[in-house]
């Protein structure tokens, strides 16, 4: 079997992300913790947040108008001014903050490079990916970009027609196995799962272990070895 | 000269977008009024939303976030809670208010769609553009759509690369002089300029009268003809 194209995710994936957004959580409950217990805080975000993706999408743009609804919501009547210039701040910092390939990334990507093409498969806000990739150093690599609202099979099959030689012939790689694996999967590509740290809970999903396309790498230094075997 | 690829601007140019800004900006000035003269409001929003604009680039979250920014600028102690539940308010009915093609829209696009690759290429936000073409009912009629963070001669070279023969053969149509029309140009296309009823001021530019492959229609109905006048 021939792999000519191999798409990756990038949040999580080449760079840390999650934990940015974790550590806006906790500045966001501890900046409010004077209004509601930290928990409480936590929990309601988690809904509005949920609750408006469809409306926003995702990124940080959308997570910032979120945290102040949830400010709002919870404010009754106290000056909450000073919390929203705060939550604004974040969300500023987020969108600025500094970029750095996780461990063995861009050695993994240098040795794919040459024998695939690569796809930057991402969701998120679309200026605000396109700047973390550059700010990465790692756009060179990538033979294409494709930022989208929804990573599923018709996507997949959409973006390994347009950039490679079709689904079948491709290999999808992430940290999700909610948007990277399951419908990569189903579009008839590879798929090879490489946890984070952490996973958001909207991400959450099986491993679908019986399935003869799929693996789970403990880094992204094993992706080349894979690729081999897929081939093979 | 063949052209085969026709690039569509989407805002302004198949449906309303403007009006829909303004009259957020009213809502908001209104809403403020008690805090500051409405001509203050207004200038302090837009100096916020053009210093933001690189930082969350173009659409309706952007915008909702420095209408934000703007009215905690502007509070000096007071309760703004109501306000900024109402500008989240207003940001979401942005979002889902109603598209309905501009008179002409559908008709032009019925004519042109089996004689040309139709593709649209807009700025902002990536799922709220998508949903707008789904709601429009035009989505059928384009053979792509390329949701963009900047419209400059690169991206017209690699959308009409991609999606069609090359810029040589390829005419950009949309409502602004500065993103639809004058990088459309640069980039060696043919580019029709539709006006709309008002233009944001960040979209302003004059016209190139004197290009030979510039043209200033009255309205979209005037599209096929030009295009034929372009290939003759």
């Amino acid at each position: 079997m021939r792999v000519t194209t191999v798409g990756l995710d990038a949040d999580d994936t080449l760079w840390h992300n999650e934990t940015l957004f974790r550590l806006t959580q906790d500045r966001f409950a501890e900046l409010l913790s004077p209004l509601a217990p930290q928990a409480a805080l936590r929990a309601r975000l988690a809904e509005i947040e949920s609750r408006n993706l469809r409306l926003y999408g995702y990124g940080v743009k959308g997570f910032t108008l979120s945290m102040i609804e949830t400010a709002m919501e919870m404010a009754e009547g106290a000056d909450v001014t000073a919390a929203v210039r705060e939550i604004l701040a974040a969300g500023r910092e987020m969108l600025t903050h500094p970029v750095e390939p996780l461990p063995g990334v861009a050695q993994a990507l240098d040795a794919l490079a040459g024998r695939y093409r690569l796809v930057l498969i991402t969701k998120g806000d679309l200026l605000h990916q396109e700047r973390k990739l550059a700010a990465s150093g790692l756009g060179e690599l990538f033979a294409a970009v494709e930022i989208v609202s929804e990573k599923d099979a018709e996507v997949y099959e959409r973006v390994f027609a347009r950039h490679g030689t079709g689904a079948a012939e491709a290999a999808m790689v992430g940290n999700s196995l909610r948007s990277d694996v399951i419908p990569a999967l189903e579009a008839g590509a590879f798929a090879a799962h490489i946890p984070y740290a952490m996973t958001w809970a909207h991400e959450m999903a099986d491993a679908p272990l019986a399935h003869p396309r799929f693996a789970e790498l403990a880094s992204i230094a094993e992706l080349p070895g894979w690729l081999e075997r897929c081939e093979g």
